[in-house]
């Protein structure tokens, strides 16, 4: 699957997503660290998880960074900007499963978590899609070292099973809980899983790409760009968005710490009279 | 673009510009780190925002600091205090447009969050300066890495657009804004935005000189300096031109805050008399 050459501009547009990675996810995970008292203690914990999410991805990407680089070398023979594959490196993919193994479960923690459910409501849908998305994971990783087609498309398959179950929960038994939010997020919560299925998907199409036979380093390259875009949706840009549930909902819960926190002129405004 | 050899002051100086930057972003960032606590909750977000931006542009400074590191060398071919490109390494300029694609539309967010306006206004301002921005940056790096002219010139022309649009909401639209500000702050906000249309001024400048045919090693070095120098200014001494506003507007806002947090001596005065 890995080209045994990269252009140039093919080698510095991969180094440049990877490097966009790096970045979204350390500054949105500082972003909201900073944050962290702008919302009431109640939502805290999401916002938290929030915060490891991206800490976890942007780790393992300095690691796939520096595995990319080391795994390709300019070559004299190969002529000025052509990379070719270095001796004695690889460019290790599994990365990308100890971290999704992390992170995947933590991302369906985080948007119970900003919901902030009855206590034994949070914990059955908790027990529920936890346990799933581990699952997904670990089952999607045989497939992705095997060489082999069938092996890839049976796990993809028994993969997918969990995924559609996570789906089920999201889209038909948490929509009970959705009603019970304050209108000002039902919205965006609903928007929530439509990101958490747009930026999910990509992951099985790029694990079907091998199996299509769309090899070469142009395909290779495109992946790379897929999986860094769908990480930079389904973590930082996620993580905002359960940050502005948060937001939204503490104001809803306490029109004091709404007040003071506001930085709307109807707000200001009001204070600036007293 | 890159020159083949620098001299030993070329490279020392593009070293030293290169890592006043890294300081001035990483310090900036810290400084208002530090600061945040002396503004009213309702300007943090602002400043937030300036944090992550200075923060981002450190870590690219880092990267492009590293990156210019690994492509000269010294070679003793070519006498002492010569540097010429290093085999199996190239000076990636892509690290300023992933930077620029990720701060460019945060500082425009910076200034409206400031500004604190009602909610609609706000959220009217960034639907049209956020995408506008990214797409100002997404349009300019084909021509940045066509190594023709013509594709350089079509790219550039295209991505003039969106700049000359954020100018027009900027300078006609937010001038109503401006207006609901207190006093106190209408001048630095009118400079504020001078400062930004001077500093992203040298962007498109350096962007043009390879269609003018001015290369070679000293108009590269001085490329570097530019951008450098416009990076301080558009970054780190806009974010702290945003924090004395957030400061003047906190005071404005709260008389009581601006007696305990004022330095000065008419409220210093003031409170020991009580």
């Amino acid at each position: 699957m890995i080209p045994d050459a990269l252009s140039q501009g093919q080698f510095d547009i991969v180094y440049n997503f990877l490097s966009l990675v790096i970045a979204s996810q350390l500054f949105t995970a500082l972003f909201l660290l900073i944050s962290l008292p702008r919302i009431l203690p109640r939502y805290r914990n999401a916002i938290t998880v929030a915060i490891i999410v991206c800490g976890i991805a942007a780790y393992h990407y300095f690691r796939i960074f520096d595995s990319f680089k080391e795994a390709f070398v300019t070559d004299a023979l190969g002529g000025a900007g052509t990379y070719t594959q270095a001796a004695g490196a690889s460019f290790n993919e599994g990365y990308r499963y100890v971290d999704w193994l992390l992170t995947v479960p933590l991302l369906l923690v985080e948007l119970v978590a900003v919901l902030a459910l009855a206590r034994k409501v949070q914990a059955q849908l908790l027990f529920k899609l936890v346990p799933a998305a581990a699952l997904m994971i670990i089952l999607g990783y045989p497939g992705e070292i095997s060489g082999d087609t069938g092996t890839r498309g049976l796990f993809g398959l028994l993969s997918t099973l969990p995924f559609l179950y996570i789906l089920y929960v999201l889209f038909v038994q948490l929509t009970k809980s959705l009603d019970l939010q304050p209108a000002g997020v039902r919205q965006t919560l609903s928007n929530l899983r439509w990101l958490l299925l747009l930026s999910w998907g990509v992951y099985p199409i790029a694990y079907l790409l091998p199996m299509l036979n769309i090899e070469g380093a142009n395909a290779w390259v495109g992946l790379q760009i897929g999986y860094s875009v769908a990480d930079i949706l389904a973590k930082a840009v996620y993580a905002l968005i359960i940050f502005k549930v948060a937001r939204i909902k503490s104001f809803a819960d306490d029109a004091e710490f709404a007040r003071h926190e506001s930085s709307h002129d109807e707000f200001a405004a009001a204070s600036r009279e007293r």
